[in-house]
C-alpha cells in the first residue's frame, strides 16, 4: 500500500531475530528511513529503495521526514532497533501524526526486543511477573525513576533494565541497585547481557550483592529476578509453580 | 546440530510474525513438541518431522518428552506461542533440564508476545516503564498478584496484563481495575486486543472508570497507561519526554 509509513522494529540481535512482516516490509517499500547504525544491519536487504539516515539525537527530524515522505505518496518504512513500540520511534511517530499529520496511515510492525533476547540467552528468567525500566534520565527525571524502582522491587518483580549504564551517567547503575538490594534479598540473581542475540553477545551472572557495574554498558541488558529466582548450572531461572 | 531441545517461540500473532530463526529451526528438526492448538498453527511449514502433542496442562508429560528425546539424539523443537521465555514453556523445561537433563543441550528462541503484537494494533502504549502481570491465580497466590497490582499502579507504570480473564475467573479483572483505581486516575486510558496479530484481531479503547470487562477474554491483552497516556484519533499513546 502506498501512501503509508510503517515503524518498523528490526529486533535488537542478528538478521534472524527479523520476523517475516519485518523483512517484507523493507523489501517491498519505496524509502527507508532510520538511524545510520540500524540501516547498516539491514543493507542486504536493500535493493533500490531510497534511504534517509542521520545520526543520533536526530528522532524528531527523521520522524517529521518519514510521516512528509508518506503523505507525499510513497510505501516508506521507519527502521527501529528491537521493537519500535518499547522506547523506540513508535511514540514520538504516533505523537507526530496524531498533531501534523491525521491524514497519513501509520502501522507499526514489533520486533524482538534485547529483554527477550537477552532472557533467551540466560535461560528462563521472566517467566514470572517483570518490571521494564529505563534508567535514561535524559527524557524521564531521576526521581520518577526511583520511585519505580522501588515499587518493582518492593513488589518484588523481575526487573529488567533497559539503558542500563552509558558514559554520561555511570553512576546510576550503581543507585539503582542500592535502592533495589532496600527491599531484595543480596543473593537475588542478576543477569548481564551484551549485545543479545548478536555475534559478539557476552553473558555475566552474579547477585545484587556482587554484580559489577563494570560488566554493563550501553549495549547491555541487565535482569534482577524475583524471591524465588534461582541459577543452576549456569542458568537463570524465575519457576512459576509448576511441580517439576 | 543433534541431541539437542530448541524451545521456540512461534508469536502470538500470524504466520508473518515468526522470526527467521524460529521457522528455520522447525523446519530442520525431527521432532516438534507441543501443544494441540500451537502445532496447528504451523503445520504448514511441517514436512516429516515427527510430532508429539498433547492438551492442555499437560505441560510437564510434554516437557519431559522433549528432553527424553534430545538425550536420545534428536533434534527437537519444543513449540510455545508468544516468547517462550515470558509464562511459557522455557521456565519448565530448563527446570527439568536442571534437576534430571543436566547432559541436553538446550536453546531458547524467543518469539513476539501478545504485549508486543497487541501495543503495535493499539498505538504506541508501552513507550515509558511497564509492569508485565499476569492475572491467572492457577499458578500464584491472589496476594502476590495483589500486592503486584498495587506496586505497579502506585509506580505509575504502564500496565500489561496477561490471562486477565477465563470463565474460571471472570471476577478477578474487576477486583484488579479496583486495585489499579485506587493509584490511576479513572480517565486513564485502557485498551484491550483480542487475539493480537491475527485475522480476527478486535480493538476496544476505554478508560478505567468505562472499560467493560466483558470485552475481555483468555485470547486477550489488557493494557492500562500511565499518568501521562492519552488517546487521540483512535490511537493509544504513551509518551516519552520528546519535544514534538
Amino acid at each position: 500500500m502506498k501512501n503509508k509509513l510503517y515503524i518498523v522494529g528490526i529486533g535488537s540481535g542478528d538478521r534472524k531475530s527479523l520476523t517475516l512482516k519485518a523483512i517484507e516490509v523493507i523489501q517491498t517499500c519505496d524509502m527507508i528511513v532510520g538511524y545510520k547504525r540500524y540501516i547498516q544491519y539491514i543493507e542486504d536487504l536493500i535493493e533500490d529503495q531510497e534511504i534517509f539516515s542521520t545520526g543520533m539525537k536526530k528522532e524528531i527530524e527523521r520522524c517529521t521526514k518519514a510521516l512528509e515522505c508518506a503523505r507525499e505518496g510513497k510505501k516508506v518504512a521507519m527502521i527501529s532497533s528491537g521493537d519500535a513500540g518499547v522506547y523506540g520511534m513508535a511514540g514520538p511517530i504516533l505523537q507526530l501524526k496524531a498533531e501534523k499529520f491525521p491524514d497519513v496511515d501509520v502501522e507499526v510492525i514489533p520486533g524482538i526486543t534485547a529483554m527477550n533476547l537477552g532472557a533467551a540467552a540466560l535461560g528462563a528468567p521472566l517467566m514470572h511477573d517483570t518490571a521494564i525500566i529505563s534508567l535514561s534520565n535524559l527524557l524521564t527525571p531521576w526521581e520518577t525513576i526511583e520511585k519505580r524502582l522501588e515499587h518493582a522491587a518492593a513488589g518484588d518483580f523481575v526487573i529488567a533494565l533497559y539503558n542500563p549504564r552509558s558514559n554520561g551517567r555511570p553512576h546510576l547503575l550503581k543507585r539503582a541497585r542500592d535502592i533495589i538490594a532496600k527491599h531484595k534479598q543480596l543473593n537475588t540473581p542478576v543477569g548481564i547481557v551484551k549485545h543479545a542475540g548478536r555475534e559478539k553477545e557476552e553473558l555475566f551472572l552474579s547477585t545484587l550483592k556482587d554484580f559489577n557495574d563494570e560488566w554493563v554498558d550501553m549495549n547491555s541488558i541487565v535482569i534482577i529476578g524475583n524471591s524465588c529466582s534461582f541459577i543452576s548450572n549456569n542458568l537463570f531461572i524465575t519457576p512459576r509453580g509448576y511441580h517439576i
